[in-house]
């Protein structure tokens, strides 16, 4: 069997629950579903390769100029194409962190340092990370909530690393994916930067909340436009496709349907911590939908049996064995999950509390 | 408005006939568009980074081993992930040729020289093109039939092109991506030497063939397993679709719809020539599912105000105004195109025949 270093591998093993992959609980909005079954009749035409509809969409939703925005194959596919068109020459990135930022640094051949995180301050993001930016970095990578810690960076902090990076000279690309399941997610963004600081990127996904990671499609904001558009000649193009373009357009309208989101995940990010803490299982501080924990190796694969899958984090660079993720899902599988490592636990050989 | 490169642009005219993209007047299977519909709920997963069940099949259908395959995003994704894993330094192409390859071999920063197809040959390839392939140039891009031109390269000389890249060094990236239109087209493909030449990679679509274009969905033939494998890691992981994988899975079992698309191709090619060439309007012989010829340029112009898009071709790299490309489409819209142009040619002022 191949060896997959991203969760949501529901391909390789008999999976009943995935506790593996960030995603929406609620699912697919009805709205998106229809939006995707109506395009598929138009896919009998190439997609329009500048998104029009879709970019003016979130031109409005996220009150940044159309010009700004360019659309994605996924967010994964705009981490590529940034590398490819700003040719980093040195890069600072988290450790740990999701991984496709490594995949696409080394695509461009770009030295990459590590700022490791450290168990010791529960894997936030402190003070002395400034000293790490200098003239000699080109490029700072972070994630707002991290992945897969669930640490948010403190404002004041995240302010500070945007003024160091333009003294520097250096740019930031910050992903900003899991900020939407946040109830202050708007405010944490740095997107009101943008206009005064052309050498920050935001990163953005449709996959985690409008539950579509199958279908492909994110986009990220920048004043640079010429770094815009040389992202844009950076791979094919028609990245996105037909019914992805559709689904987005759609998924944009759906603002109730995020509000229930957060609500869903506030409380049942409330019930599994306080359950995960009954059983004794100590959790890192979570932010968005999903709770990193560090407990003893066995219980991925014995979750595992019981036809569950959570993330095992053992494969980011700066994490030992011993450190896992779960999804918050519905109160339903949630609950499930609970049970099942109670279970667990009573068969006793690794946890004896 | 935005100036667009390709064929296919019915995002910015107002086109009730498409001419301008060579996808299959049959369109979409119907299995195809079930087995995309049927796929819609299982985007709520990521898709496989495998393809596994995509790759199994198209092993079968092209006899070759599942790991010589890559899938993409659509061929052009492949295009990309090739010249990022390959990194040539220098690559000979043919002028004019599909667009993407200069697109590719840009953002991989690699020299590029063009063999220029001549008119007086009738745009075919010929045997001083062998002089052009030297120890100095690292990578051939053919096409085969060439697009836009339609004219395909002659078994003889494909092979001697393949020896003398061999010969020097020289890796061949051969696009068959339209030889499936041909009732010859599986001898014409050069995949029986993939065993023995791990130099030669051979680009296929599902686009054309089974009408899926705003789905996107491509995949390459290579027996150099390092390159693939190089070429899976120069881009994001989940590149392929859920729904474009399902669609794949589905194509494949098309058999007689594949067959009555060859024989449709082959009797509107008929009908088309003749009628064009009963107006006047003389054709570069074709051999796959789309038409090239010369013609003065307000034929474009007048053709779009009738509401009928063909694919202007000046701005290829070796062709100046006045070439131009159309899609073999059904016998009614075909018939609708010959009705058009001759009503252009009765308005008068630029044809006097």
């Amino acid at each position: 069997m191949r060896t997959y270093k991203h969760g949501g591998d529901v391909y390789s093993y008999d999976v009943e629950m995935d506790f593996s992959a960030n995603i929406n609980p609620l699912g697919m909005p009805e709205s998106v579903k229809k939006a995707v079954q109506e395009s598929i009749a138009d896919c009998i035409h190439y997609p329009d390769p500048y998104c029009r509809d879709l970019t003016a969409g979130i031109s409005k939703k996220e009150n940044v100029p159309e010009e700004y925005i360019l659309c994605g194959n996924g967010a994964a596919d705009l981490i590529f194409r940034f590398v490819l068109a700003k040719r980093p020459k040195k890069a600072l990135i988290l450790a740990p962190s999701f991984s496709e930022y490594e995949g696409a640094l080394a695509v461009g051949e770009c030295e990459v340092s590590y700022y490791t995180l450290s168990n010791q301050n529960g894997f936030r993001l402190t003070e002395d990370f400034l000293h790490q930016i200098t003239d000699e970095v080109d490029t700072v990578v972070l994630c707002n909530p991290n992945n897969p810690t669930g640490r948010l960076i403190e404002p004041e902090l995240l302010e500070k690393v945007a003024e160091q990076c333009q003294k520097t000279n250096t740019f930031l690309f910050l992903d900003e994916c899991f900020l939407d399941f946040m109830e202050d997610g708007n405010e944490r963004s740095m997107k009101n930067k943008l206009a005064d600081n052309s050498s920050l990127l935001i990163l953005k996904a449709f996959t985690k909340m409008y539950g579509i990671p199958g279908l492909r499609l994110g986009y990220c904001l920048c004043s640079d436009k010429e770094l815009i558009e040389k992202m844009r000649s950076a791979s094919q193009s028609w990245a996105v496709s037909v019914p992805a373009q559709a689904a987005g357009v759609a998924a944009l309208a759906e603002t109730k349907f995020v509000e229930n989101t957060i609500q869903l995940i506030k409380q049942e990010q409330h019930y599994l911590l306080s359950e995960l803490r009954n059983i004794g299982i100590p959790c890192y501080p979570p932010s968005a939908n999903y709770i990193f924990f560090k407990e003893e190796q066995g219980i991925y694969e014995r979750l595992l049996k019981k036809g569950i899958l959570i993330r095992s984090c053992h494969n980011y660079p700066g994490l030992e064995h011993g450190y896992f993720r779960i999804a918050i899902k519905s109160h339903e599988e949630n609950e499930k999950l609970i049970q099942a490592i109670r279970e667990v636990i009573k068969e006793g050989s690794i946890w004896q509390r």
